[in-house]
């Protein structure tokens, strides 16, 4: 096998409560990329549509993945990359991560998978730390394991997948306007009261419990932000109109996706997640903002060959 | 049946990186009570043996928790309480807790069982408050639940109960200091750092999952406290000795039991829970201060009917 066409799902990192370490995957919005062996040696970027990146592997978060696996393996061939972009960079869902993982992902099969998911996310990392200027994988994890993920620590990477019930889906809007991601994080306290800490790790032990039993009540009761939400949903124009909106459609939880701007939120059920995609809709129609939804069932297995 | 004799054990509360919200249930160490249906009505404590506490009911923990279960129930007949009470008060291992819990328990099974854990839990929270000066439930939940619990919130209060590996044994070393519980509270910050937060939450999502996974790699990962431990164990004598040794002893994880003074530690097997005892008296008993150890099984079952 020579050449090798991947899907890489988009994701939604922090789900609420779980800021800087939880994530889970979707399924129906990613990049089609396909890596190619070839006989000059190197990374190649040669294909890039959907939006306007920089063909330099180094430059590129494909690339610098790509990379960063090429520096560990001793071959006498490179690779080729041809990059389909569907997801919006900036979008809050993951693209850069989607980037970073498919290109480790379809390099390690084509070369018999001499790399397990984690290692492939210590490669991707420094494709993100190329995009976000700091070395996170709360993005990468789901994009490569599936289904909710939980990063408990960054060095030495350690990543637990959480199971989830089969009914969960995401619905997902992208206002598109432009955070940036020094004002993100400008914008966050360096220190939280100690009161509200707990609250939110009464919240992400909880939501693990709740994803391990099963128990839609207790998703709901789980999924809420007491810490970065307050101050990062000041960025989202709409967001707290839409997380009504979306509340009272009946959704589990609705929140702040990665750093923003998009907003997502967790249904039981697909005609929740289409009211919901609905609710959504309703607010933004009368905005002026353009914005896309997506509707999406937990992906559980994560970047594929397709 | 008209009397009953119950154990009501004792617990630890905290477990490291989940403070005010995670606890769990011992099962060598506890009080015993006997709950009697009298014809005289009201709750009258007719026995106190083990230690010196007050007699009447309004002043008394295991009182306060059953007269607010009293006045919830309508009968024309009263109870007695004989308490003989092993856990030292002040000790860190849910002393209160145990009087609280083992009161309300005990008229519940004389009365059929009109009420559910939960509502059990909500009136030992009154006697719980005698002693602490704050209505909270991490002794009291794995008092009455059995093995490991998360108190999800007060108010509502819900508590879940979170799977355990078989193997679990606790070692628990109670130096017979005094510690102020307005001293062990006065030393904690009212702000903690946003990056220490994340890691706690981190944590304790991580152990929320082991324990659901019977992972004891990662349980011993998980039982980390960067929070309440870096200030508090500054009142516990020789701390930091005891938990270099206990974890040079084998223990998957150590630390302080409630707000202290008694130290804590999780160990897979009786035999690796022996060896940490072993190290703890090697360390105490150049001291001088005076302390007990107790080796005990998770008790899965809580408090119970003897």
């Amino acid at each position: 096998m020579n050449e090798i066409k991947v899907f890489s799902p988009a994701t939604v990192a922090n789900v609420a409560c779980g800021f800087d370490v939880l994530g889970f995957c979707l399924d129906s919005v990613g990049d089609d990329m396909v890596i190619r062996k070839v006989e000059k040696k190197g990374i190649h970027i040669t294909r890039i549509e959907g939006f306007d990146l920089p063909h330099e592997a180094e430059l590129n978060v494909a690339g610098v993945s790509a990379l960063a696996m090429y520096d560990a393996i001793d071959v006498d061939f490179g690779f080729e990359i041809e990059i389909y972009k569907n997801i919006k960079p900036g979008s809050g869902i993951g693209s850069s991560a989607a980037s970073a993982v498919g290109s480790v992902f379809g390099m390690n099969e084509l070369i018999g998978r001499p790399f397990n998911k984690t290692q492939l996310t210590e490669f991707a990392i420094k494709g993100e730390a190329l995009a976000s200027k700091c070395e996170h994988a709360d993005n990468l994890a789901p994009a490569l394991f599936g289904g909710f993920t939980l990063v408990k620590s960054i060095k030495p990477l350690q990543i637990l997948e959480i199971p989830s019930p089969d009914d969960i889906y995401a619905t997902i809007i992208h206002p598109q306007i432009e955070i940036k991601t020094s004002e993100s994080r400008a914008i966050l306290p360096k220190e939280v009261a100690l009161a509200d800490a707990i609250t939110q790790w009464a919240n992400v032990g909880s939501l693990v419990h709740a994803l391990h039993t099963s128990d839609y009540d207790l998703i709901k009761d789980s999924l809420h932000d007491v810490i970065v939400e307050p101050h990062r949903s000041k960025l989202i124009p709409y967001f707290n109109e839409v997380k009504e909106a979306v509340l009272n459609a009946g959704a589990l939880g609705c929140g702040i996706s990665g750093s923003g701007p998009s907003i997502f939120s967790v249904n039981k059920g697909l005609e929740t997640a289409n009211k919901v995609k609905e609710a959504m809709e309703r607010i933004y129609s009368k905005t002026g903002i353009t914005f896309d939804i997506h509707v999406s069932k937990i992906n559980t297995s994560g970047v594929k060959i397709v």
